[in-house]
């Protein structure tokens, strides 16, 4: 982690534990260098971070302040750090339901930009929130890309597994929802009755030098599941 | 508009009319500097935005990718573009139900930081894709930042007008969403059945010196609507 990305962490910890709200003021410039000892530049970059993660938002001459949601028990989109972040209040399990090396279908070798003979780890898992299925995941990973994976690994997070274990840089990602009637297997793995509702999550997951990666298809309860993003201007 | 910002606008036309696709490479720095008749630093401003647009991905040592991905009818979710820019090949239109000043409900007074003796405009909306419905909105605009609306603005791109009619800077967004089932009203508009499955879209639209101007509820039609978001790293 660059000194930029850690000053950032700290400066989120300290929003958190001083309870800072939407609109309230962090210190000026100067006083953030002498807080955490660094030169200017890399107090700006960690504010730049910051505001593209969502955490502050920038007022030209006017100063910096906390960007801050009220709404609790919200699952970030954009974010694939797990549930934990932001779902720390509650309880999240994971069963792995299947986990093999086999040949992508015809939709996820699309998906992850390789042939039909290629090798994919295929894992299907449900999650529970506090007892309560969340959401059932098929995920596809390029097999020449993600080594190794075993039952462990995918019960707790891949992801971390992959930039920890594999030492992988994870870049963008693209993706895709929709909504529909759940079917009568996802029915039967969120405990619902077929034709209720779902959200659809469909994620394609890059490397940084842009190679596909993961191709994971993700169908909520929609009972136990709400999300958020922040998004910033650049979007406009 | 600031020149970073309209060479980024052409770099963006320059990928479409050269119709270029996911990871195809663009020309060298010194190349596009010559060919946009800029500096070095306005290019790398250029590249910078067009990377948190998720218009394109850098790779250290290695050069500037393409992003686009392959799915057509996509709606944006992190855009007030309006669906034009999403659903181009698409007719999109809309009808006005409802346009009048009055007070915030309780909710829409929380989440603008308004009184609930202030006042608002109310608007509610219905827009149609290819002849189908395709959303049913409820929209409070702050009075006191959006000071006048009428039918013919409402029917267009109320963003548009906010920008350039009334020469707000628009900032930062917060958007909630959840699925659950059709109530009667909003079955009605979306002439779909009670019940039916629906993705409801909360915004909380920010100016950029962080005033929450426009409260929007948004339900979908989901056999009209499917949704993307390009997310980058700064996220995961």
């Amino acid at each position: 982690m660059l000194k930029y990305q850690q000053i950032a962490t700290e400066l989120e910890k300290y929003i958190e534990d001083n309870a800072l709200q939407q609109g309230d003021k962090l210190p000026v410039l100067e006083a953030l260098m002498a807080q955490f000892e660094v030169s200017k530049s890399t107090i700006t970059k960690s504010l730049d971070l910051l505001e593209k993660k969502g955490v502050v938002f920038q007022v030209r001459g006017s100063g910096i302040f906390v960007r801050r949601h009220k709404r609790k028990g919200y699952i970030s989109l954009l974010s694939n750090q797990g549930f934990k972040k932001d779902l720390e209040d509650y309880h999240v399990t994971s069963k792995v339901i299947e986990l093999d090396v086999r040949n992508p279908t015809i939709e996820a070798a699309d998906n992850l930009n390789i042939g039909l003979e290629d090798e994919v780890y295929y894992v299907k898992r449900v999650r529970y929130i506090n007892g309560q299925t969340l959401c059932f995941e098929e995920s596809y990973y390029n097999k020449s890309i993600i080594t190794y994976l075993n039952k462990e690994i995918v019960s707790e997070s891949i992801f971390n597994y992959i930039r920890d274990g594999l030492g992988l840089k994870v870049g963008f990602s693209d993706v895709f929802l929709h909504v529909d009637k759940l079917n009568e297997e996802e029915a039967e793995y969120l405990e619902l009755e077929a034709g209720a509702p779902k959200l659809n999550v469909e994620t394609i997951f890059h490397l940084s030098n842009g190679q596909p990666f993961d191709f994971s298809k993700v169908t909520y309860n929609y009972e136990q599941s709400q999300f958020f993003i922040q998004a910033n201007s650049n979007f406009l």
